[in-house]
């Protein structure tokens, strides 16, 4: 990856001169995706199937045809033959797919059909009895044409013989016509087509990356809360540690998640640290934020005494993948005050006109426990120590980061990181956590990141949905791969807040089924509901305290069992793993529901099994997204969608509760709180 | 231009590989206009105003701020300062203009601006006494900054004086703030602001041609109808000469056109010659259509012998320049059967398998009187000769050329020929004569051609023109540059068919004034409106023979005075001489009407004046687009469109028929057959 070896960038700083391009013999324009105009790399994970588009036309009346490339890493093309999509806008498509990771390249070749020329002109003449002997003539030498470039080892005992039925003039003509459409010879040119004037496109890079950067199922935790216990007789907590956070990993792997994700594991800083609830004194025992990074004890390459060492987190890694589960880790490059690079690192901050380091503010806000990076005072030392740091996580395991606020650090730097990383471990995933303007979203996710956090949690009303979840899955899902949690440690809108269990019921079944990627954040099973006044997040925010869930009281036979909604998470979950239909983003197709508070999808996807066979599964999901009233409304199936025909019935089971029903084109259904606010059905014939 | 250098272009057989490139440490993305993704120039003529636009935007809290640079051929910048659109969506943009011809390149600088972000954050520190001395020392030191970076020669007073009040601690606070709004020095810091870590984005070429590539009149003449006599005893033709034609230039040029377009001026084949109305056999007296080029006397490098002599047509366009018109010539690559080429070069032609030159057609169509071109058996040869001929006529002073049905032929093609001509006459136009697939439209265009026919014949009705005139006023006005023919000489709509005299005086109307470029077809003053049974072209197409209009019985005193339209032609013309608003592509607003079939729109300029003086330039326009029925309503005027406030009334005066009323916002009108179909209003104070 080129972009990784300018360390840091500076070139940058000059106007790169665009030349101006000749045109292909056949034109060849506007190919998508395109990235940022070209500029960046288009992204899919191995076996992904995508589009690739273009206008594709030519001068006069001959036939134009077009094929779809995809170069892989080693160098081997790959061609997709396209089908023509808007004949008068001259649009023309390919789905595509790689098959393995890396840096391709993907391309569009026009190209002269010198075979289709002929098929259209002699099939108008022939018939007519206008010039019989010469179109059928021409096509024989058409024919010895595509059979001399057969590759070697192919197989052209079709194309000969076709060429000498054509020639024979003792048999009827329109008979030796129509012989070029016998089913072996359009066989073996669907394989290996006559192309003349092969005119490329330019060849636009394609990141291949693993699946995980697509699909996936993250739980969040704290995991100082995971195993701490709180002395009622003194009043103090004992801090969960890496080993104790591990006990709970069964659990949550047996929920169904891919990824167990740790907000930051380093020490804490001391000066200024806020107390709960964001309070601006904290008390002597309070355990601080872990987003105010570094201390004593060190800072991003350290981690927290109250956790464990090394070893404990090794350990941890090492468990969570016996348990077929990754880590990420929370990357928060902002500094506490007595974190360690405020006095060897001076330059990695601002200093103001008083000689202080500026603390973070956004005027007249403060927040004096925090030091944001400066990384323009030396930018190459800046890069050099967040690249060590990120070696040393590496070095134990993590290959997945979830970056804090990236947003609030130049892009260029997280596209230099990202690239720099990625050329020793290219398995390596980055999730952006910035909730902000799209073109920073946009910019964030196109430089490297893959995979985003999303406007998911303020999106709830059925329109909102369909128009995000449609740009998510079109326009933007070639560099941008969506991330969807219904809350987050600082996350909870008011949706959430009032909408009872069947919000949160529901937005954990919407998140899991609209994109691949979703996250909860420990606790959602319990649905706390309860926000800090005057703001949009839970009280009691687990950043800034200690907080024992009591798992067990949940069990079954415990004082609180059913009233959790792990077994429902666990369900989805379960759909999930079973049903590759729902490892995909861009596979959804929305249906029209009368109701506007009844929101339908499906997702569909043909199967390729270890035996080589081949098997279509869909999912459709029918949801009600009022959380307060039950609904009854029709919804219409865009049957074609489903791979079916108009007229066609199908078996409906429900996987959340096991029914069945046979269902067509229109079916009648009942959501909300007084019954399940989900269907989520898997399609058979 | 690099394109022009490959001769014939080969290279573009292999894909171009796209390298990442690296984000800017501010970032800037969507650059626009972008044509071609970027892989044709922009195009705009000399003072043409036009918008640059992108999307930019920073991490963090920090001002951004962003400029679009245009440079000259000559390597010198020329600033634009830009301003935010779209907050939300981070869209920035200004208005540009370029002052000369040539190949300048334009691109978007983002940057950091640290006197905006002082400015924010004092703005509310200081009144609130947070940090007050800090912030002003802060202060003064931006401005420190800016000062020194002021350009050598500029009078940094102002920003001295202001650094020295920052740091009075002898002042009040708040007065020393505002000090920094001081207007002297705003303006020191418009004109020269402090700008820091500026990214520029890619540089996109753009080509700047002269103002006739935008804007001008044209006027179409077969030359041998002008002078041509019949002589009723003998039932034979006298061909026109250019010395015939060149008699009738006083009147074209007294209606104010600004271009003489002249059909093809080659010999004419007369193997398979066409007769009248297209008729399969020609007589023997029959001239033949001029579209079918070459004979025995020669092919597209020589002069029809009836028109007469290279001096004669040199004689033509100087006569044509003395009166202020330029010649445009219509190049028409094709071949009659006798065409020199096709025993010179038989190579330039396909031949098929019978042995014979393939004649021209589309299955089951047959044009046996036309050998087309084949540029695939030999570019070298055939693009050195195609080259040759057109030097022939720029060595006779000719730079405009109308190009027949290019979309026969391979774009590459015309843009290496278009591009190799401009290497050593940047002047010259080419009027693309495509009408078809919107793809290959724009392909002409933004492969060179300065100027397209368009579908304006088949837009008739109100809301087709408004969308067709916005879409080429916008996303296509930086390749493509419109040209309105109401007819041709093979276009005659239904709608000029039956829509009377109104439909002739509407459509010239709305297309001299809805784009800077229009024209007519001679005889358009004539109103002809018969067509031949069957096809929307006229009966007796001038393409098959002699025409005598008989333009002395329409003068003063003619048997048939005041029934033509040349006055009405004449009076449009010399209001769009008058009236630089329209000269102009990119400067229209569409006004609301309530009746579906009245069109409103306006244009309008700052005119720079000899003096240095400048005056705003407006015209509004209203046409009742139904030629049947006369229509009263309402036109709701977009009052900031035309540079006014909603409750300001302004003198409007009809340059047509010189009335004058005083309009505002709403107003009533009357338009159709009974009275006028078009207002074109003057607006003033």
């Amino acid at each position: 990856m080129p972009v990784s070896e300018t360390f840091p960038p500076t070139d940058v700083a000059i106007a790169r001169p665009v030349p101006v391009q000749i045109v292909g013999r056949i034109p060849v324009q506007s190919v998508r995706p395109l990235v940022d105009d070209g500029q960046r790399p288009a992204k899919s994970v191995e076996g992904e199937w995508f589009t690739v588009a273009a206008r594709v036309f030519r001068e006069g009346h001959s036939s134009v045809n077009a094929t779809a490339v995809l170069r892989d890493p080693q160098g081997r093309d790959h061609h997709f033959p396209m089908h023509i999509d808007n004949e008068g806008l001259s649009w023309w498509s390919a789905p595509v797919r790689a098959d393995r990771t890396g840096m391709w390249t993907y391309r569009v070749e026009g190209w002269s059909d010198p075979v289709a020329t002929w098929q259209h002109d002699a099939g108008i003449k022939v018939p007519a009895g206008l010039d019989v002997e010469m179109m059928l003539e021409e096509g024989a030498r058409v024919y010895e044409r595509a059979l001399a470039e057969l590759p070697a080892g192919v197989d052209g005992a079709a194309l000969a013989h076709l060429v000498t039925t054509l020639r024979d003039t003792g048999r009827d003509p329109e008979e030796r016509f129509w012989a070029a459409s016998a089913p072996d010879v359009l066989a073996v040119l669907a394989a290996h087509p006559l192309r003349e004037f092969v005119s490329p496109s330019a060849a636009y890079p394609l990141l291949v990356e693993r699946q995980r950067a697509l699909y996936g199922a993250w739980y969040e935790i704290f995991p100082r809360s995971e195993g701490a216990t709180f002395d009622p007789e003194t009043g103090t907590w004992t801090s969960g540690t890496f080993r104790t956070a591990a006990e709970r990993l069964p659990a949550i792997a047996d929920m169904g998640f891919d990824v167990v994700y740790l907000t930051p594991i380093h020490p804490i800083g001391r000066v200024n640290r806020k107390g709960p609830n964001n309070s601006l004194v904290a008390g002597p025992d309070d355990p601080g934020s872990p987003y105010a990074i570094g201390a004593a004890e060190g800072g991003h390459d350290a981690i927290h005494p109250d956790l464990g060492t090394f070893d404990d987190f090794d350990y941890f890694v090492a468990r969570a993948a016996e348990l077929g589960m990754e880590v990420a880790l929370d990357i928060a490059l902002q500094c506490a005050p007595d974190h360690p690079w405020v006095t060897s690192h001076p330059e990695f901050f601002t200093t103001r006109a008083d000689g202080t380091i500026a603390y973070a503010e956004n005027p007249p806000k403060k927040y004096q426990d925090i030091y944001p990076l400066n990384f323009d005072n030396a930018p190459q030392s800046a890069y050099a120590e967040m690249r060590r740091v990120i070696q040393v996580w590496l070095d134990h395991g993590v290959r997945i980061f979830r970056v804090d606020n990236p947003h609030t650090k130049p892009v260029q730097f997280w596209q230099w990181l990202i690239a720099d990383v990625a050329k020793d471990y290219p398995e390596t995933i980055w999730l952006s956590e910035a909730f902000t303007k799209p073109a920073m979203m946009a910019a964030l996710a196109s430089a490297g990141f893959q995979q985003s956090y999303t406007y998911y949690a303020w999106r709830n009303a059925k329109w909102e949905l369909e128009e995000y979840v449609k740009e998510l899955a079109t326009d933007s899902a070639a560099f941008m791969r969506p991330s969807f949690w219904p809350t987050t440690h600082d996350i909870l809108t008011p949706y959430m807040q009032y909408g009872g269990p069947t919000a949160w019921q529901l937005r954990a079944a919407l998140a899991a089924t609209l994109v691949p990627t979703y996250g909860i954040y420990a606790g959602y099973e319990l649905m706390e509901n309860i926000a800090r006044p005057g703001v949009e997040e839970q009280i009691d925010n687990e950043k800034y305290q200690f907080k024992d869930r009591h798992w067990a009281d949940y069990e079954p036979g415990g004082p609180k069992a059913g009233r959790s909604l792990a077994s429902y998470l666990r369900k989805l979950n379960q759909i999930r793993r079973a049903h590759p239909a729902l490892h995909w983003l861009r596979n959804i197709t929305f249906h029209h529901c009368n109701d506007d508070n009844v929101i339908a999808f499906s997702k569909t996807t043909i199967v390729d099994t270890a035996d080589g066979s081949q098997y279509r599964d869909t999912i459709l999901v029918i949801a009600n997204v009022d959380p307060h009233s039950t609904r009854e409304t029709t919804v219409n199936l865009d049957m074609p969608a489903l791979g079916m025909r108009w007229d066609q019935s199908f078996t409906a089971t429900d996987l959340l509760i096991g029914h069945s029903w046979t269902w067509g084109a229109s079916n009648f259904v009942r959501l909300g709180p007084g019954t399940q606010p989900v269907h989520i059905i898997h399609v058979t014939g």
